[in-house]
């Protein structure tokens, strides 16, 4: 048998749902948060496709996202020892055709026959072995110039996903079949009616296909599209290692779903059926479902307690806080450091009425975490007071903050993990654990992990005013 | 008219109840826990019962509490402007009996004709006027030699409260009625009798009635009492104003109830009625049904937000906690900054299960709050790390912490608020808001604040071991 082109993974990342605040938000969205087990729902998707298996192999991955979220792909990849083959930075959210054809412009670049497989990063689908091997059942397909998608077979009748029509039902094997027409989300009756009909699946708005074939449906189907994205790569800018594309051309293209735009319009579609659980999690009552819950139904997760629950998940996100629930029936409770949703189960659709009231009143928690991540790490807040404010800051080996000096605040670092190289003004100096430098009002300096392991500091600043924008930068390694 | 005598208030406050944790806790219990308004509990009981009113006026204040609480009992009082006449420390809590007892052995050893008001001080009476008018009513009773219960009207039929029976229903003025006897907590059929038969009044646990008329009634009705808290009394220790009563003396008195040991006994008993509300908050519910629900029958305090809640209290404790409900009915939930109660609102006597739980599984909050008092002022542990730990520290002006030394730790000071003055060996020198301290490992160091205005500094401690017992005290200005 040939050896098999391997196929490259387009993994979706720059979404921000807050259908699952307060663990979702918009500084640090769902698919970058380990809703369940240890790994991130990103860093899943990325392992899935990835490495070899049998005659199916994959190539490094693209991952598409937003500039916010450029430096926590990286990390995660990174952590997840996943090299990224590009990291395509979108300047602002466009829907899944511009982005897709973006992704295959950029590989048809090198090789107008390479396969891409596209898929959203913020699913979760337990069995990697199963769903590798209905990707491999796409393949003839593919090869025979189809543009391939997914159907997950429809478990109950779901009203909040759309569906894929088949030309016929399905058989044991998984084999492709012949798309007739992508369906809308429907009511619950006629949701009903589609699983019994048995040729129906869900749309798992995954993707595969060949570069050259989905440029020549594109050109077909949406030839508007083309041109601002064809400029967007020409005058991209490379940037850290990241491609930004160029906002621009960019801004020219519409808004809208490769559904929409190619899928319901092309005629050489297939689709793979998948027997495998899938979820997009798109609410903590799916969540709820895919954590497995007891045989009352109670899903307690971080060390959270039920006590006479029935159907509730109870989540505690944070190590040193406890959640217990007493006598709770289809109730959704899940606490960070900083917000607690509470809500009956069958509100988890209406989580986004939270996020707006907080919104409204002006709190953070409706879009910041308090652990904000940036290129060198992270900082989070633990407390603030009239004059002063104490953070937490870790620095990965290798990394520094930029050169900077404040006008409102002194710093005084307490080095208790790691080592830093400290800049004050003209002195440089090595802090290890244990030691303290401080940093003057006005004094410009900088902060670097020069070691090998990654460096904490507790930082206590005081001054009139400890707002983030009290920072003047003076030479920045990322570019800000 | 001649000028009434003094009333002293004699302020139970030893008690620690779990059923409302997480808010009261064995370390911090809720009767000093601002859970309605500004004022804590024992506060507004405490200013209830201070100041002149008319013909009636109030002596100093004596508390009755354990040596936990001893310095919250004078901080607090101190914040409300209340000076104590006294504060009893119990060794170990005997219940009501011995404890009022020594309150009247106490009084008595200056003025056998002082007259008592022992109140709790966790319980809630919204109108201060007129429940000070119902123990004006009382005095002639108590002139008459009769020990005055007060008893609330009830308002439903209520199965946790024990009851008051009286000889005849109460007439409108409030005149107090000849007590026919004690009822215990009734079934709600009996509940519902008794609130319909119109005699029947709750027992609200305050009593009113001069030192040696108590002393007689446990004379003729406890006799067994009498000696050891007298010996208890006469081997008192005074500690800083504090009055110890002794352990020894203390260990030998039966462990009973006021009701139990003398009241269901005596014949010259007399009831107050009381028309005005009172709750002892003695679940989330009742806390719920004091804080004045909207016409949806929602309490969202501390800036939680309830989205279509019905019947539901939510309550954020902590400034930087945001609590959102959503679609919840009959709910319960109370989210501090280290730990959330959720639960069904008919399982508010149940809260006492989430403390076991977490006490079975080793969790601090079980009984301790995050903030911790001392005789100085407290302490609140900011992050634990590997090898480190973050504090944040308020010393009282005048205070001072031990002279003290650690085997395991150095510790880093940045004054953040007032002035501290530090002692680190030989070395005593006045640090102030931005400036910091290096306290070595093993070094001999004492933090005092000198100054007119709460001292506030962030402690880092680096070391191997970061346990609060690591600690070798050489000077204690608390004696401890």
């Amino acid at each position: 048998m040939a050896l098999q082109k391997k196929i490259t993974p387009v993994l979706l990342c720059g979404g921000s749902g807050t259908r699952l605040w307060p663990l979702s938000r918009k500084s640090y969205p769902k698919q970058f948060v380990p809703l369940l087990g240890d790994e991130t729902l990103f860093q899943a998707s990325a392992r899935r496709l990835s490495g070899a298996d049998g005659a199916l192999s994959f190539a490094r991955p693209v991952a598409l996202t937003n500039a916010d979220f450029r430096f926590i792909v990286t990390e995660q990849l990174n952590l997840a020892g996943i090299d990224p083959g590009a990291v395509l930075i979108e300047p602002e959210g466009r829907n899944t055709a511009p982005a897709i054809l973006a992704a295959a412009l950029h590989a048809a670049a090198t090789d107008p026959e390479a396969i891409l497989l596209v898929a959203p990063s913020d699913h979760v689908i337990p069995d990697d072995a199963a769903f590798r091997a209905a990707v491999a059942r796409g393949l003839p397909a593919v090869a025979a110039g189809d543009l391939v998608t997914f159907g997950i077979r429809p478990t109950h009748p779901e009203t909040a996903y759309g569906y894929l029509e088949l030309s016929a039902p399905p058989g044991d094997g998984g084999a492709p079949v012949k798309l007739s027409r992508f369906v809308e989300k429907p009511g619950a009756a006629r949701a009903a009616e589609m699983l019994a009909e048995g040729h129906f699946l869900w749309n798992a708005g995954i993707f595969l296909f060949r570069a050259r074939d989905m440029i020549a449906a594109c050109e077909a189907h949406a030839p508007d599209l083309i041109a601002p994205v064809r400029a967007s790569l020409e005058a991209a800018e490379t940037d850290l290692g990241f491609l930004r594309l160029d906002p621009a051309a960019w801004a020219e293209c519409a808004d809208i779903s490769i559904d929409y735009a190619v899928m319901e319009r092309a005629s050489n579609l297939s689709v793979v059926p998948f027997d495998g659980a899938w979820s997009d999690l798109g609410g903590w009552d799916a969540v709820w479902r895919e954590s497995g819950p007891d045989t009352d139904g109670v899903v307690a997760s971080g060390g959270a307690t039920a006590l006479d629950c029935r159907d509730t998940l109870l989540r505690s996100e944070d190590a040193g806080l406890e959640v217990v629930g007493i006598g709770l029936d289809n109730v959704i409770a899940v606490a960070t450091r900083d917000a607690v949703l509470v809500a009956d189960m069958s509100r988890a659709q209406e989580v986004k009425r939270a996020v707006a009231a907080l919104k409204g009143k002006g709190a953070a928690q409706a879009t910041q975490f308090p652990k904000d991540h940036r290129p060198w790490g992270w900082f989070e807040s633990l407390v603030v007071g009239p004059r002063f404010q104490v953070k937490r800051i870790l620095v990965h080996p290798g990394a520094a903050l930029s050169l900077q000096s404040h006008v409102h605040r002194s710093e005084h670092w307490v080095v208790v993990e790691g080592t830093a190289r400290v800049t004050v003004d003209d002195e440089v100096k090595l802090v290890t654990e244990n030691e303290s430098v401080y940093v003057p009002l006005g004094s410009v300096h900088r902060l670097e992990n020069p070691g090998r392991v990654p460096m904490v500091l507790i930082e206590v600043q005081t001054g009139t005013y400890v707002g983030e924008d009290d920072i003047v930068r003076y030479e920045d390694m990322y570019a800000r």
